[in-house]
């Protein structure tokens, strides 16, 4: 299945709301949506934003063509359809960079345009935000846990298979080295890494059993001794032995996949060094995740493998944004049923932070109030315009640009905002709404 | 980001082992690697499949064209990519159907090729395998404590875009009614639905504040009075009334999207029969997962609306299944690192049931031994033929078949197995491998 074309990447009932909205003046009546999460995921300290870079590319293609419109003629009417037909998105964009924190109530994404222009978007802006924003609020924890050992996201086999490339993307952002995913790297330049498997070295097997050394040998031959060689096939010490007789002392790496990863990490480097190969590298992986990788600071790992938790956000596989309409015609407007009641009209946000640079709060305002006073501390808007006049803004951050960001951004945090216990988020949101 | 060809949606690693494996016979070996799942997530007490005919569609547009070979000639050497270059897979697959019960060692697909032809699969068949399967499971879970009455999929905007258009489609499989994924109705032909949410009614507010009868007439002229109005925007009790007020008591029906579910629909029955609506329905939506399905069984409910916990998996958003190299030349291979033995060798799979239907036991053996005797129980062989010497077998089964399939298999489940509480698989299953 190929789609060109994004728009039906949407819920039915954004279609049905257009067509009653354009019998009545409300169609077109200027609105602001603002996209937010009420809470992050159960204990987690911050999340981190990502996906705005996708969202460019696919508003792109978000035409309705004569396929789509047969689609949607199907419960549609014929003005409606019409008025797909010429759909162009023509409003206002800001949000949050790609990389940047966020915390409750955070406007990521704010949206400026009529209403039935603005209300089309909710369904593909929320799908990529929350998808690609669980991914690399996990991987930013991972990221954090490994403690500038370089981590190896390999989880395409534990998701949708496109969902993988998007995950490979975020977690580059959230600043894990490589991916093992090769339409991440056509796709986004992420740079990509693997060698080889345990199919690999059985399929060497033969009427005599295992030959572990011929499969060494011949990766070796294809890949240089620069190459990581899996050793946990059979027996472990053994795997080793193999390795640095078939490879010499100058092999690049082993890879240790299942097992008590410490003990083992542990007894291989020992193996390694009594070997002579005190600059092959350790890698492990096996259902790592943010604890795992944090337990293993103390051993003699040099590159983490991670991939189901990863990928499904570890624990949390939806970042829980919303899309809301907040302001109609310059009137804030709030839905107000039991529990879930929502602050109304257009916000936008800055944080403040000491002079050390640790951030202390994120102030939500009113974009026409300006910023409130910072009282000594430092201030700094956080939304960019993205679009203007259904246009995106030239020159955005690159991949690259929201990789160093939240770099940055992490070493902001006050220092139990890096803590992977269960808590509260790291800074409160205050709202200074007038 | 277009991808006509799904060849870069895998691991890097399945490339440079194939390269590894081209410099020796190997690469020409006659392998067999099977698809299974160690266990089911915590818990639960069957899997259901889905995602065999995806991967059909897939595999068909798996090739190396020049962009791809650009890419992987980056870590590739000419042999290999020219290798590439004429690649077509050309072996055997068998596998359960979509819509079939599995559980742990469940020989879900057998794929039988030569190493280099097989490895190369083995990613962009488990990200297919793995998500869609996990959505079926919980799926079908949702549908069981349903107990009859219809669920609407509503999920798209809480996972990845493209996965949410395959989460509907394995909703469906799973016994789902429709879906307001619209790419799953144009490409799967899956039912769709979905009539308006808060937006729509917050945006006929005014300077004299909100307008929900304005709203609903709208609606009303727009979709009929056959229409689901959404009562939950303000005050429910007068939504109700407005509803009425606006449609008569013909109104299709009306949603609640928040509060206490199970008070509120009894609430809204009991207003909505004394305005004389009787045949108005009752939709409710809102963080929905088996369990608070389940939990308003006894309540004038008449269609649930399920978004996150079905596209997320209720908590396992991937099935866990691996792809094991287990034959090599007609000899079984399996690995011996700790704690993760395989059972070596082809295996494929049949059920056995009891005179009333109700299964009792998975039973694996090998193909060469036919199955094994079933002392009086019946006995069901469960992998078909999907590929016959690289070509998709002709006449499979329909999205539509396997609805019916697994509606049928859920009926022979053990009583115990239709359980939402943790437990244990539903039947075990039993090795015969001589």
């Amino acid at each position: 299945m190929t789609i060109e074309n994004t728009a039906l990447l949407t819920d039915q009932y954004e279609l049905t709301m257009v067509s009653a909205a354009l019998r009545h003046p409300m169609a077109h009546r200027p609105c602001v949506f603002e996209v937010f999460a009420r809470r992050l995921p159960d204990g987690r300290r911050y999340g981190v934003v990502a996906g705005t870079g996708r969202i460019l590319d696919e508003l792109s293609r978000f035409r309705f063509g004569e396929d789509e419109l047969a689609v949607v003629g199907r419960f549609l009417d014929s003005d409606t359809v019409a008025w797909l037909r010429d759909y162009r998105f023509s409003g206002d964009i800001d949000g949050y960079r790609e990389g940047e924190l966020y915390f409750p109530g955070s406007p990521i994404l704010t949206v400026r345009a009529s209403f039935a222009e603005g209300v089309l978007l909710e369904t593909l802006v929320l799908s990529i935000l929350n998808h690609d924003s669980a991914i690399a609020s996990a991987a930013a924890r991972m990221v954090s846990a490994a403690a500038g050992r370089p981590i190896i996201e390999m989880g395409s086999r534990r998701t949708h298979e496109r969902a993988a490339v998007a995950s490979a993307r975020s977690a580059y952002i959230a600043g894990v080295a490589a991916t093992s995913n090769l339409e991440a790297a056509r796709t986004y330049g992420v740079p990509s890494a693997g060698t080889a498997a345990h199919a690999f070295t059985l399929g060497f097997s033969g009427p005599q059993g295992p030959d572990e050394k011929a499969a060494f040998a011949a990766q070796i031959d294809a890949l240089g001794i620069g190459t990581t060689l899996l050793v946990d096939t059979y027996d472990i010490s053994q795997g080793v032995r193999n390795a640095i007789d078939v490879a010499g002392p100058g092999l690049g790496g082993v890879r240790i996949d299942s097992g008590d990863l410490g003990v083992l990490a542990r007894q291989v480097r020992e193996q390694l060094d009594s070997l002579g190969a005190r600059d092959t590298k350790i890698v492990v992986s096996g259902d790592l995740d943010e604890y795992a990788i944090a337990s293993l600071r103390a051993e003699p790992v040099d590159t983490y493998g991670v991939g189901t938790s990863l990928v499904t956000g570890s624990g949390a596989p939806t970042a829980g944004m919303i899309y809301k309409l907040v302001e109609v015609d310059g009137l804030p407007v709030a839905k107000r049923a039991s529990h879930k009641e929502s602050k109304g009209g257009a916000k936008t946000a800055a944080r403040l932070a000491r002079p050390s640079g640790t951030i202390v709060e994120e102030v939500l305002y009113r974009p026409t109030d300006g910023p409130p006073s910072a009282n000594g501390f430092s201030l700094r808007p956080l939304q960019i315009p993205l679009y203007r006049d259904g246009d995106p803004v030239q020159d955005l951050p690159t991949l690259s640009d929201a990789r160093d960001y939240l770099a940055d951004a992490l070493v902001s945090l006050p220092w139990e905002g890096l803590g992977l216990s269960h808590g509260d988020p790291a800074v409160p949101t205050r709202y200074v709404l007038g």
